[in-house]
């Protein structure tokens, strides 16, 4: 099964109260890890004309340990086809330290801007499993 | 089983390329809910003081509908005892149009500074159920 | 002069690892304060479709007094017009505490979706002043 | 005068509405931008103490150009004393278009936990110029 990659590094702006890294901006690291597979995928162009839309229906995260200041992040990815929704699971290592931070499965649906479900497109096909 | 309540409409800061509310920021509502119900329990300066930690160990959400600009939201909120965890029900309920926008499960873990899970403070007992 | 108002009240999530709100989460502030205006001038159906965008050319802001969880906040703002730029001046007023928090002058341009600058519709210019 | 880069490239959940790099976002990029320069001044641990806390109390921002997804972003920072702020001057430079997108000054305040001004460390001092 083929692995993607998003790496980051936690910044200053991302650490709430606690002084550790926020429930919310997990979420949106493996945002942009799916981002990232689009457009390596050649398919940005058309998620920036909005031709498709990939709408996240359902998240499932569980937070397995705390991410701090400057840990040097991997997103782990890969996609599966449930037809019709096409599933993320993402692990967020902390290479800082070698442990997992947390996991993710994330259950998306492509759409058009009328809302409508889309086939998948081959550029995206050819890069599941 | 009691019920409460936190009241928001959508900002413009809010949404993202697609024009509707960014799938973290639902994520963020029901911090924002919890914060309230700590408040009201008056066990905000426990908190602040950083004596008690309440950290999210896992988030289940499932995205039903889009939000817009200026959608006024209720975000409903139960709370179950599942030792030791304290589990917080939340529904995003959208007042502008009357659906249901999202629906989240959010399992707690209430510890203090050095990490080690604590007792659950009566007043945070009295509140849940 | 007339003077608007936005009001809110700090949330958890936008507290930084210093325990109070995030300077860039003032500049959010503002921006909101600023969609208000525009849905109060009936103008949210033209941003919104992208006839019309106001986009932000510069940002003065000066912080006079840190912001704490649950504060009340009011943004009161006045709007000049100095062609072709529309300025906004901004009060982050705590009511919490009675204090002034912070003040922004923020210089916006209409623009088209081609970028070209747009003569200001009567609807704005019947607010400013 | 010394310069010192902090390079990030734009993320899908930083867009906004109009397709664009939020304004809000720019000054957290300068934020993540200090944050580098303190810890390659080996002051990170003081800060996350919060024996030393670097407030920020006056922001300029000029918006020159709009940041797209993907495009690749270098801060360059340069560093004055301007006895008791001290003065950070940020260009944001797309590194996609070659050109400048915004440029900051961000003039902050060294204080301490009880909010007393402190002294420059001289680690921070040999950075400075």
């Amino acid at each position: 099964m083929t692995k993607y990659f998003f790496d980051t590094e936690v910044r200053g702006y991302e650490l709430d109260s606690y002084g550790h890294v926020n429930n919310a901006v997990y979420i949106s690291y493996t945002e942009q890890a799916r981002w990232k597979i689009l457009k390596d995928a050649g398919l940005l162009e058309s998620f920036l004309n909005k031709d498709l839309l990939l709408v996240v229906t359902e998240t499932n995260i569980r937070y397995m340990r705390e991410l701090k200041l400057f840990d040097r992040i991997k997103v782990e990815t890969t996609i599966n086809l449930e037809a019709p929704y096409v599933v993320f699971s993402h692990n967020v290592l902390n290479e800082s330290t070698g442990f997992k931070s947390a996991k993710a499965i994330v259950k998306t649906l492509l759409i058009d801007k009328e809302k409508i479900p889309q086939d998948i497109p081959d550029k995206l096909l050819s890069i599941i499993n």
